[in-house]
């Protein structure tokens, strides 16, 4: 029965793995969709958030049927928990991904992001994925430093966030009202899927050591009036 | 043992109906600070979300430990898991509200909001109020029909949400941008707040019927793209 359980386990942590490789790959495509106002990309990755719900789903049913037949207690109960929690996150990174592909859909045939913001998304991008990259590793190797890491590369996002809304309210009557509402928007949706790659990290550590961070225990919520305030 | 573990799951119940309590006077007291400018409401507010962590904790903490004691099956087993769940969007509420108390808090002394937006933010925090009671009356019910009413319910905060968002960007040169900064992510965080007493709902009748409404499905995934599809 031992055997079963981690089995089962080692299949729910590949599923972890690879939402962490899809939500990568939305986040991607949809910066790149952004960029090129590439409308069919766009639409790929709105589509694609499927394969990350079912995915989860299947997860989610794997943890439920190992509850009730394996009934684990201890660490292997909060493994199981985790994963779950662990799921939502990875599910919810998907949905703000589509939500970038939604606005690039939206704007089309016009790029929602004017040129001289190109340079600022294309960081939170790569900020982005750098990110989710870090926090599948760390679903795997359980190393703690590696999950404090992914805790320091969201600062990164949380800078290339809190200047680009700076940019956003100075320059705002230069692109409209309509560019400032996007970039809102966008910017909101890059700080959220960084926030919770940090989430996913943190329960890495909770499960290793029982317990929080107590640094990294406040990046379970968001930090966008760290931004706010100027 | 099934006495012990029923009176277990009422206590977690009586829980979950707290923390809508809780969500909805923080989402109350924090509309209220964001029209009067009022910054020791908007601080009484952030520092409130505190009891609202704690309780999720303990709720989380009781319901691990039910699994691992009683080690339920098949409903009671997913009536145990759906309140964590259910715990996470309650918890996120509090997180809402308190992100609206933020912004409050941030341009005290002057409002966030100009005087012609007071009634929709009005509207908003009715619509707030409205969910979130109908969503805790359902936990306690189970009322199929109740939770479907939640859900009608948050079409009304989809319909304040378009038209604030339409009237940000069109009457945007007239506040300038940090007010449409400001308004844009007001209108998000009671857009979410309002998902999230909907996925509360969904989750009942997932736990009655064994299956999502198929028209519920998609509403834990957020709905900004019907707001900015204009």
């Amino acid at each position: 029965m031992r055997k079963a359980f981690h089995d089962e386990l080692d299949r729910i942590t590949a599923d972890l793995v690879e939402m962490t490789r899809l939500a990568r790959s939305a986040m991607s495509r949809a910066t790149t969709a952004l960029l090129d106002a590439d409308v069919a990309l766009a639409e790929s990755v709105i589509d694609a958030d499927a394969d990350l719900d079912r995915l989860r789903e299947h997860l989610d049913d794997t943890a439920i049927d190992l509850l009730a037949l394996q009934q684990p207690v201890a660490t292997d109960l909060r493994m199981v928990v985790t994963a779950m929690r662990m799921s939502a996150d990875l599910e919810r990174m998907g949905d703000l991904a589509r939500h970038v592909a939604k606005i690039a859909r939206l704007r089309y045939p016009n790029p929602a992001v004017p040129a001289e913001y190109r340079s600022v998304i294309v960081d939170m991008g790569r900020a982005a994925e750098t990110i989710v990259l870090k926090a599948g590793d760390v679903i795997v190797t359980r190393d703690i430093e590696g999950a404090r890491a992914v805790d320091r590369e969201d600062d990164t996002m949380d800078d290339l966030h809190r200047r680009l809304v700076e940019r956003i309210v100075a320059e705002g009557r230069d692109h409209g009202t309509e560019t400032a509402v996007d970039l809102t928007l966008i910017a909101r949706y890059y700080e959220r899927y960084a926030d919770h790659a940090v989430s996913v990290a943190e329960r890495v550590i909770y499960l290793v050591t029982g317990q929080y961070d107590g640094d990294a225990e406040s990046s379970h919520e968001d930090r966008e009036d760290v931004v706010l305030g100027s």
